[in-house]
This record gives structure tokens, sequence and C-alpha cells, in this order.
């Protein structure tokens, strides 16, 4: 049974998600439903390639994901069905693949212009039940992705806030989510620093490197090596969002000494 | 495989919905389960109904559909298993099937009264689980809606608000719901009305008629075509329930020209 | 098709929970996939005890659970794969299967050390993905827990409030916990007291034992036997939580008379 995930800002109390699902069961029912998540804040493409880029590759080779947050739903932004290490990918082209294709070479996007795939009539403002949805169903069912259109130059990216430095011991980064716990995740990898180091953040400095999110006294602010592979800043027992008024996109300093 | 579909008020952190789903497959471990929403607002069956007419048809014939806000459980109100379209459902007598019966006239409901179909002991407090999760599986098992019970004439149906005429060129609409986005689902259908049109909503006139919520100004109040079949009020960006203040049940008028 | 349910705290915003699915149908594609809930407070274990304790038993009979709500994740908590009554767990050994263990003297734990079993690198923040979701795959394909570690003698088991006799007519009891409707789900059984009794809650008395949240009048405070096998304090149409201030954990007084 091919697998197909769901990735969305749809949110689960409207009829979306579910319209989807029935969609993609109508037209294979055969497949085995997954959803990532359907709670990507409202429009929130940054936060949705993130998460997706997080979930995917733990996925078994030939999973197709479904990966739709749309705030040009309607207007001339293209669709895009794409490959990349055996897994497939159905989305606008609005930069939600962004850490798909940093990730794979063999990247390839197809824009989606095969209409007799969607499913008619088609709504200017639900492509998920209409487009990727089915689009993603007829892939499972064996359809190829040439024959959904041709293949996409140069699919929309996200500019990904890259480490900056700013000089020989001072190192500028950025947080780029804040999980349900409220810790941040920064783009500083592991191997980005050495000790000892101070990490700036908010009006605070922060010194302890521990190995989990349990270790420490109750209220340190602490860094600890993620499990997306960035150092995470986090307070054991609480918030470090809250604590710090950081969210995503903040900056954050890093003091090499 | 038979799909059975769950909407509910059970929300997500509670046992309910992972009881009636282990009920489910304890029954009938061929079944494939799949969530339409446990987010509809506790005891809306306003909502729930809308919810529910919007996605079931999405799905495969022969689809069951538990769909249970059941504000009246353990009283009086009956318990029903509905066929229409070659769709199932099993649901309290309370209404929730409203746009189901509105949309097909073939639509037949049985009172569900053969309990030896039943969990027990029955609570009074959670027939998802006790009642409609063990009939909504036997159905998928090929048990048919006359062993469940004797038709029903007459189930409740809700008082879906209708436009209404008031003077010659101005229409009353409702708003019917208002999703995840805060845009607002009204009862008006692009049919309903000639160009050019004015919706009167809060103490705002909109005007702007768009194919998408993409386009427009920011800020702008925009009429969309909606994916549901209905106009919807909308602002690019953000909510125009917020901007507007007005929820499900609030009244708008269209003055035609 | 082997079951595994999925219950934590990881809420369905970020990657956590998509990815532990993705790792459980790599290594088992023939897995049916059920989420009880995301949805328990962060690294609140007493209430995902709960909430467990009241749906794995409608699973049938080889269902594996998935139960991680782990504070204590990275230290040197460890981490277990149970069995009782035919049911399968994985879990950290924190007290979260306490209800599983009162349940049935059958109850036997392995301290999983195996590490062959994990997915590699192992990081020290997210077991969920790379140690209890593996292990609950491999379960499905027919390991066995001997293979998995050795047995533990005295796995960690939370406090549950039990009732305390303060004099022969006053019992105390407590709050277990609160459902989405606002039900205060407390520690008494309807076998624990004889009519008529009143049950001392927040400032109010409460003498109204009703079969359903549905009888009695608006706004009346009512004792209703719950489908948890509890009794719960509710309101008619409201929260009783809200109308009380109380929470789980929250201390209720019987008076039998």
């Amino acid at each position: 049974m091919p697998v197909i995930t769901l990735l969305s800002d749809f949110g689960t109390r409207d009829y979306f998600a579910g319209a989807v699902k029935g969609v993609l069961l109508s037209l294979n029912p055969d497949v085995t439903l997954v959803d990532i998540s359907h709670d990507i804040p409202p429009q929130d493409i940054f936060t949705g390639a993130f998460t997706l880029g997080q979930a995917y590759s733990c996925f078994p080779a030939g999973t197709i994901h479904f990966a739709v947050v749309d705030p040009g739903v309607g207007t001339g932004r293209k669709a895009l069905a794409a490959a990349a290490a055996g897994h497939y990918f159905v989305a606008p082209d609005n930069g939600i693949l962004t850490y798909i294709m940093q990730a794979h070479e063999d990247f390839v996007a197809h824009e989606i212009t095969a209409d007799h795939y969607f499913r008619k009539p088609v709504s200017a403002t639900f492509h998920g039940r209409d487009v990727f949805g089915p689009v993603a169903a007829w892939i499972s069912r064996g359809i190829e992705l040439h024959q959904l259109g041709p293949v996409l130059q140069s699919p929309a990216r996200l500019q990904i806030p890259a480490l900056k430095k700013v000089r020989d011991a001072l190192i500028q980064g950025t947080v780029l989510a804040v999980d349900r716990f409220g810790n941040l995740i920064t783009n500083l990898k592991p191997e980005d620093v050495s000790m000892p180091f101070k990490i700036l953040a908010g009006q605070r400095e922060i010194t302890a490197l521990r190995k989990t999110y349990g270790e420490g006294t109750q209220d340190e602010l602490i860094v600890v090596p993620g499990s997306a592979g960035y150092l995470e800043i986090a307070i054991k027992g609480g918030s470090a969002s809250a604590a710090l008024s950081m969210r995503a996109g903040a900056p954050i300093g890093v003091i090499l000494q």
C-alpha cells in the first residue's frame, strides 16, 4: 500500500482535511494516509517547509507527500509535482519544498498542467481538494511526473537564514522554529561552534551546553543539540520562547572564545 | 477495506476518540479509519452538520460516517443509522444529518433499537463508544440497516437559515460557518446575486468580488466564491471574522442594484 | 495487520508525530496506525497515564501501544517494553503505565537495552523517534520482549490518589482528570457512595445525582456516573471545571448520610 502523508495549514476543525482524504481514497482505496500536521500556522510557508523537512525522510522511499500551505491559491502561482531521493511531493510553487531541494541533488520538479487529473469543477480556493489531492492519488496509482507537466527549471525557494560571521569570534544566527514545548530551534549546528561559547538571546547570555532537556537546574537557560540536527535553546520544565519572548525569525548572537 | 470516517466534538486530548477507534478495530480489523474532525465546538450540532455536509461526498460510495455531536446523550433522543447516495451514517437523531437529508431524496433513516449490537454495559454518557461505534463497525461487516431497527419517518432537522427577500433589492442572509482562516461562509450562492451588488456585514459595505483569497489589496474586505459552494467574506492575509466581529449565525444584508 | 496506537505530548504542530509514524511505516509497512492523542499537556505523565488507561482496553488483543510523555528523555530513566492482558506497551519508565499495572496481574515489563533495534544515531532528545518507535515496530514484526532486554522488577509507578476516610461519614477524594467538556472526573466510583450523599467541591455542595449530562436544569451542578467508571461533576451545557475553578488534583469531600 503506497503511503501518502499530509501537511497543511487547514487546521482540524473544518472540512478541509477530511475532504482531501475523501478525494484520495476515492481515487485510490489502497493508499495509507498519514497526517504529518494540519496545524501549520495559517499561511506560514516557512514553518510548513521546516516541518516537512524534518518529517519526510523518516518515511519509506516511495512515499508521496502532500504539502499544502498555499496563500496564493487561485492566483498565478504554479502547482508542483516533484521527486527527490525516492520520495514524491505535491505542493504549490511557493518555497515549501525548499529544505528538500537543499538536501537532494536529484530534486526535480514538474509544473502540473495536465488538468484532466483534477477534480472538476476546480474551485479557485481549495486546490488541496481539487488539484493536489487528486494528483497525489494519481501518483500513488503509478502516473509518472512527466505525464503531469513539463519540468520546471527554477521552482520558488525560501531564503533560509544562513549563519553570518559578523567578526572573527561573533556569529549571527536565527531561530528557525519554535516547537510546542517552547524550545527555540536555531540554525546553528553543533559543528558550527567550539567550546567554550556563549549564545546571546533576548537580553540573556547562555553558556550551559547540555545533552538533553532534563538536565540543568530549574529555570536555567540551556543549549541542547536537538533532534532536528540544530542547537536548541531550552529551559528545564518551561518554555524558552516565553521566557525570552522570542519566536521564529528572531536573531541570536554567538560569541566564540 | 471499508472506510469509516469520524466526526465529533470529542476533542483530541481525551480518551474519547481513541476509545471509539479501538472499538471499531476490535469489531472489524479490516476497516480504514479516517478522521474528518474531532474539533467541532462542544455540543455545536449546527457546525457539525455543516462540516459533515461538506466532507462526506468526497469519500467513496460505501463509506460509513460516524457523526457524533450529542448533547442529548443518555436522554430520550433516538439513535440513527441512515443511508443516502450509497453512503451510510450513524448519528444521534438531533439534526446533525440535516444537510444529507436536504441533498438526497433517497435518504432513509432507521432508529437503532437492536441493542445486541451495542457494547455492554452501555454507559449513559458515551454512546460514541458503546452504541454508534459498534453499530458503524457492524455496518462495515455487512449488517443491513433494517436489522438495526425500524424506519424512522421524521428524523430531527435543523433550521438552516434560508435567504429572505426583505424588499425587491434587499436580501437578508446569514453566516453559516467561520473557517479556521476567519473566512465567513454565508448562505448566499453565486447564482443568488447579480452584478453589481453590495454586502452589508457588521458596519461595513463590501463590493469587491474576487476569484480567490490571494487577490485584492492588504486589509481589503472581499467576497469570494468558496469551495463549499457559497460566497465567503474574506480579508487578504487576515481574519474577516475578527475584523468584523462576526460569527456563525450573524446576519448579513445584500443590496442588488 | 497489527495495530499500533500512539499517545504522546508531542502536539500536532511539530514534526514529532509525523517522524514517529514515518519510522514505524519504514520498519513495518503493514501496520495500522491509530492516534489516541498527541495533545497530552506537555510533560504531564499523570494525564497521559489516565488517558492511556481509559483507551487501551478498547483495542483488540495484540495491539501495541506507544505511550511517550517523557520529561526525562536522555537522562538515566529507563525505557520499557511491557505486556499485559495480550496488549503491548512501549514507554519511558516514569509511571505512565501505572493504570495498566494496577489492572492486570500478568503485567510484565522489560528494560529495553538491545540498542541494535534503535534508529541511529540515537538523539538525546527524541527517543520517540529513535527508541520507542523502532521498538514498537519490531514488536509488530514479532520480536519478543525478552529479546529487548531483561525483566524490570519494579517499574516506576505514579501515586494515584486513593479515597481517604476522614471520619465515619466523610470521605476525601480527588479530581483525577478534567475532560474537554469541563467535566471533573473524580476518583469516586458509584459503588463507593450510598444515597443520599453530598459532594463538597470548591465552595459548593452537590447533591443531584443524574444519569447523564443532558438531565437537570441549566447551570445546575450534578453528579453523573461517567464512561470511565468514575463519578463526574458536571453542569448541563457548561464547564464544571470553569464554574468551580477546579482542575486535576483538586480535592473533593463526600458526606454520606
